[in-house]
């Protein structure tokens, strides 16, 4: 029973990889980088865009795909942006899936207007574990971990960590109030990725933010370094 | 394509129910009440038994079963606490699932004294999708939701929300130093499931735990009204 479903784990992983590279294609053709962002629920992801993309990026437009499994609230909070955002929901028509997967996106792209931006930030439904496994046809992933969420993250969803090139510790304005201790945190970062970039950050104070969107830009211009 | 898969996840669906009746029959002959705890990562699900349980419970004894995708560690914070604590990874063997189903649970009964316990408290994975909608045989759901992750979670994971009795408000400790908006957060909650018990708790100060721990004693000795 187990090898019966480790092949349909592998087949349908196959049958995404597929349809990632077609997206890859089409994103490619339009010069449009991608990010995959990621995070559990409530870590900040949709804080940080509004934060992050409140002033346009120098010399890069930017559109937003907002994935949940239900709802437009993320999608309705960045409308004020003026950056082209599209919503996709995994609920009507995919099963109310707990990730984005590359065929869910691949229905998306009619949605946004590729030639009008350059770099495209996917943000994917709140979840550390299925997220990692798929890709959609991203150039980057990054992934928003808040200091709320404890220092042993790393640890418990190593997939998700060793994934990403970047890792934004959120929410460090609570620092002071919490028993999170950032050496250990940075300490099992370092054993599950030591190669990923990570920025300290909040979205309620802006602070560390201008250091997320020179990342945003660069990977927006396709810099080598990064991609 | 999508009904094809549509019928999968049914066929799926029905496979867990029918090993879900049979962990509860197993449950049922040691007199065994079932609570599946679940949360988003990071919000406090073992932080909060840790607490809950450091006394213990007048006349239940709890066991409590620990599901991860990999790792020990919450079993290991677990352990000082002199209840029955048994491990299960969804990683080896599981295609690390992203949440606990009836056959994982049913995998693990040989490594809990089912004769030596009243309640026994399932940890599900961190994830607000997936582990609400597999039955692993039990009595009761609850979920813990820190105040941290935001008011808007009540409408973008309906279904974890509707499908569990008790709903555990976390972390009110911070509630000083957040721009959250309880009355909102509640008012979502209404929304999607009205008949919810919700306990303001903070496991780090102990506040409310208390109530906790008679709702966790109620279910324990199975009365009535909670079940």
């Amino acid at each position: 029973m187990h090898r019966t479903k480790v092949k349909v784990v592998e087949h349908a992983l196959d049958a995404n990889n597929t349809i990632a590279r077609a997206n890859r294609e089409d994103f490619d053709r339009h010069g449009v980088a991608v990010l995959n962002l990621m995070s559990a629920p409530g870590a900040g992801k949709t804080s940080l865009l509004e934060c992050a993309l409140a002033e346009p990026l120098p010399g890069v437009r930017v559109g937003v795909l907002e994935g949940d499994v239900q709802g437009s609230y993320d999608s309705d909070r960045l409308a004020s942006l003026h950056v082209p955002v599209a919503q996709l929901n995994t609920d009507p028509g995919f099963g109310g899936e707990c990730h984005l997967d590359a065929n869910m996106v691949r229905s998306a792209l009619g949605d946004l207007p590729l030639e009008e931006i350059d770099l495209l930030v996917i943000e994917n439904v709140g979840n550390l574990v299925c997220p990692a496994e798929f890709r959609v046809g991203e150039d980057s992933r990054a992934m928003v971990c808040s200091v709320t969420e404890g220092e042993d993250k790393p640890m418990k969803y190593p997939l998700m960590f060793r994934t990403c090139e970047l890792v934004l510790i959120n929410k460090i304005d609570l620092l002071p109030h919490l028993d999170f201790d950032l050496g250990r945190f940075l300490h099992y970062l370092d054993q599950v990725n030591p190669n990923a970039a990570r920025m300290l950050v909040s979205a309620r104070t802006g602070e560390g933010v201008d250091a997320f969107r020179e990342w945003l830009a660069a990977v927006g211009r396709r810099e080598p370094a990064l991609l």
